[in-house]
């Protein structure tokens, strides 16, 4: 039976170090970094770059080479909650549990800290380090999947649907859209991102990407029934407020019970993509089935 | 007589040719693209992308060779002028004689487009058709020095340091420190971006980081007197509100002739870091001198 604890914990563990690393240097006391770092370090799940790494060793790759990649996509993933959180957004104050960014600091250094850890996460993927030939197409091509689908045709996209679907009643096929785009494409380019660092091969890449659009969905329809039924106090944030805000979710326009047979069958698919998958996927399968038992 | 105002006119023009076919997509029609596009196409003077296909020419590279990294780069510049004019920042509501993208949009919108030109960006510069193997070299390159450039230890630092240094009155040293920082990094990135592109010798590099820390400068002092002394209907936008905000500026503590002295200096400076360099140059040499005779 694979432990899927010990495999997080040992997995956050390495990228908050590595993430940690990026930051050692003299400017450490400044404002800017002390915004960037508090987000970025305030105990996020690092469900994006744990995917990233599990797929670079689910093809057979190391770790170590893909967390670089890793750490760029929780920066990615930091500064669009830190936008998201802004008043002239979705104004939340807490995050977490603790204080988001602006509250902590103000607007225009929440605005600036966000813009560095996106400009930051392109500065990580594009290290020197990585610039022998071989290495280099692989690295610009990472760049180049990363980009596209944090950008106005991916993550941004759905958060400007997502502002706009506000008091609507979407249809489900609407809310799949929006999903895909403001959480799906970030949390594919993870695993892409591993798999090309891995050497996956074609089928591979095709396979994960299956993989990763199911997880990807069934981690939002776990969020939007956690929202309903979760514990506040384990979750580190309120509940029902997607319901205060008339916000189409999954329970809303199906109930709790079709949104948990649903979820519950996107994981089944996600499952079946990993079929031709040997042991070393074992940690996205178990991965897989922890999204929909989270309690946070 | 090198004839700059048609050079300028010409490279304007394959800049915004370049620029608007990367909107050309069924995506078009949508509210983030319409808020990238309208600053984006504002009527910017494009002087970083005229700097970058200006010095590749220079080493004898081929303009059509760097037209993407002028094109990110501009992106990058509009992005962090969408951003600074926000409430929260500099709370501007005219940019180029248009209202401002908060304020044409709104601030969400706003905030949105910024980061998705941030991130195009660098979609741009990892193109697909750049990862042959000798090439996906310099462009990760020019990717790490771009992001370099514009990060929390370059322009958004130098933003940092603008924001806290309103209402007090700063040495010349502390005023070119973030000048350097906020628009003299992502000036002298761009020299160095068409440079590489143009496969310039570690020597031309240096003289052409030295000529782009002078002309970047030059161009903050030359800007800070227009701010004073400018015709605001040319410009596009209101004078003298730097004094209504006490800003440190180069005439609020060097004085007015002092100022236009010492810009003229650094212009005298730069043009000697250009002296081995060929008739190639002679685009260079002009832009050195425009940036302080400039009426906006």
């Amino acid at each position: 039976m694979f432990d899927l604890r010990s495999y997080i914990a040992q997995k956050n563990r390495l990228v908050n170090t590595a993430l940690e690393t990026y930051f050692q240097d003299p400017l450490h006391s400044r404002r800017i970094v002390e915004a960037m770092t508090y987000s970025l370090m305030a105990g996020g799940k690092r469900i994006r770059p744990i995917l990233c790494l599990a797929a670079a060793e689910a093809v057979g790759g190391k770790e170590a080479d893909a967390l670089p990649a890793a750490c760029a996509l929780e920066m990615i993933h930091t500064y669009s909650l830190i936008h998201d959180d802004l008043p002239s957004i979705d104004d939340d104050t807490l995050r977490r549990g603790k204080p988001t960014c602006h509250i902590a600091f103000d607007e225009a250094t929440a605005i600036l800290a966000g813009d560095a850890l996106l400009t930051m996460a392109f500065q990580v993927l594009s290290s020197v380090q990585f610039a022998e030939n071989d290495y280099a197409v692989k690295w610009l091509n990472i760049i180049h999947l990363v980009s596209a689908a944090a950008g106005y045709r991916g993550m941004i996209l759905g958060q400007m649907l997502d502002i706009a679907s506000e008091g609507k009643q979407l249809s489900v096929k609407e809310l799949e859209v929006m999903h895909a785009l403001k959480t799906g494409a970030l949390i594919e380019a993870s695993l892409q991102s591993g798999a090309i660092i891995g050497c996956a091969n074609d089928s591979q890449l095709e396979l994960l990407k299956r993989y990763s659009q199911k997880i990807g969905l069934a981690f939002q329809v776990a969020d939007d029934i956690l929202n309903v039924e979760g514990n506040p106090g384990v979750m580190g944030k309120a509940i029902g407020t997607d319901r205060l805000r008339e916000k189409s979710t999954y329970p809303s326009i199906l109930g709790l019970e079709k949104s948990k047979e649903y979820a519950k069958d996107l994981i089944h698919n996600a499952l079946l993509a990993l079929d031709t998958f040997d042991k070393k996927a074992d940690p996205l399968r178990a991965i897989a089935t922890y999204i929909i038992e989270r309690k946070r």
